[in-house]
């Protein structure tokens, strides 16, 4: 089967504290004071940029390999845009993210042409980042209990 | 100010771990063996419908709560399909996910017509849920260290 089918439960808590389950992994959000929040973890957008720079991480590693490319270090930089009014209720400007930014510091005594090669992969073949920059179709649908 | 700048910083450690650190919180992240990793965490694809299910339960706690809508209890389960053929290097594949479906599981005493109305508005405003269904301008660059 080359179709690999990911699930995940997000259960809503206390205000905006939301637990969501994977396997036998969970992972807790939450948001800010100012948003609401009570700062006990992240919030969504930045486990958005943690999914992403993981992803990005993850497909180096792999690439490096295959391509026989030696990585001593790797550390990504992210940084994501988002104007608050959007979500706020503004149906001018978009609620989700306006850009990211994602920057690469590469610890490597390999030629720059053969990272220029591997960077090339990376930016072509990695799942988030695909999903991300490319979009993909969300069905949302939802049953009410009593 | 209305735009919001979100960091993280992902760093690959042993195999395709990779430890993603934002404000004071961290997040690690891996892959099951079958893929190369060990196990210890779930994996990118995973973490981003965690930040999907979380952002779409704290836009609803938001919206409800504007609208006067009480919800009893949210529980959202999510589903990602992914062609693991195309971040192998098949590029008539896209690499990232095909598809996303998200349940909303709502325990709720409201008219169904009342929330619909809520329904809507969340479709309509959650940030990650906008990000990954039309996509963001994603920039990716690299330095080398050596």
């Amino acid at each position: 089967m080359t179709i690999e089918v990911s699930k995940a439960t997000s259960h809503l808590l206390d205000g905006v504290k939301v637990e969501s389950s994977v396997r036998e992994f969970k992972m807790i959000l939450d948001e800010p004071e100012k948003t609401g929040g009570t700062n006990s973890a992240m919030h969504p957008v930045e486990a958005l940029l943690c999914a992403l720079g993981s992803c990005q991480s993850i497909i180096t590693r792999g690439i490096a390999e295959k391509m026989g490319v030696e990585i001593e270090d790797l550390k990504i930089e992210l940084e994501g845009k988002l104007d608050t009014r959007g979500f706020e209720g503004d149906t001018s400007i978009r609620p989700g993210l306006a850009d990211i930014k994602s920057k690469f510091i590469i610890k490597s005594n390999e030629s720059q042409e053969k990272i220029n090669e591997m960077m090339e992969k990376v930016k072509e073949f990695c799942p988030v980042g695909d999903t991300v920059s490319n979009g993909t179709n969300l069905e949302v649908d939802y049953s009410i209990k009593k």
